[in-house]
């Protein structure tokens, strides 16, 4: 199974490609998606939506899974990473592939196993079990792997945005 | 100048479409896109895409104008509409129409001349302007009609997202 796992975001929307197979994980690639405050939100938009549609043609995820948000910042940043989470939704089921959210509580569990695991413990364990020789940067990238894992570990708990 | 007005929301995307030649308006097409809350997020995302791009095709508006969002809700609320909203922007963009956001203060100013007015006055100014014979509803096509009032009595004052 290949996972696409997605942290969303405007300037940065980190994604993590995996592949789980026989209880192992394989990463076949990782980054971020970068854009520009000084473009124009459209451009921004499209530039997110265009580059995981280049991500999903390359890799051919078998399904993605994203990160719930729980904001303790403002209404207006959450409107922002909306606007981007809904790109990142659209391009996935344009291409038929069903879509998990996680919630940062489940990741935890999901990576490391247990719920009150810090920052810290994630992107360790997250980096062990992708045999990566140190914790990919920014964190958004090192979230959405860890997000990816957690989709292979949970047995699709999430579900809430299967779309087939 | 084709406009075509969005009033985002998730449940309702209110979007009416004028024609604005030598002062006057013309009415070309107005109404909403409904998605149902029982539908996986991904599927109705997908459904104001799609149904935007008919619309689109429909009427070749030559600008779109998208309402500012400022809540008093909670940040949840603004993060779906963000949703709906990032994706309704993708639209515009990947069809290379420029898009100008206007806050509601402009759109009163900019429909019934100040920016004191209440919604029923915009609504009854927005029948009046475009010969209606009675306020579209539900609100959310009637505001749409009204960004788009805004956007040709404004000058394109709002210009935020311009694309172009």
């Amino acid at each position: 199974m290949i996972i696409l796992g997605i942290d969303p975001g405007i300037a940065i929307l980190g994604y993590g490609v995996v592949e789980y197979k026989g209880n192992t994980f394989k990463p076949l690639g990782y980054g971020g998606i970068f854009t520009d405050a000084k473009e124009a939100m459209p451009m921004r938009l499209k530039k997110i939506y265009d580059e995981l549609q280049q991500i999903i043609d390359k890799y051919h995820p078998d399904v993605v899974a994203i990160e719930e948000l729980f904001f303790n910042k403002n209404v207006k940043t959450a409107l922002l990473v909306g606007q981007a989470r809904g790109v990142a939704i659209l391009a996935a089921a344009n291409n038929e592939i069903d879509i998990y959210e996680y919630t940062p509580l489940q990741v935890k569990q999901g990576v490391v196993g247990y719920g009150r695991a810090d920052k810290k413990q994630v992107q360790v364990m997250t980096k062990t079990l992708l045999n990566l020789k140190s914790v990919p940067k920014p964190d958004d990238v090192a979230d959405a792997l860890a997000v990816a894992i957690c989709h292979a570990h949970s047995g699709a708990f999430g579900g809430l945005f299967k779309i087939k």
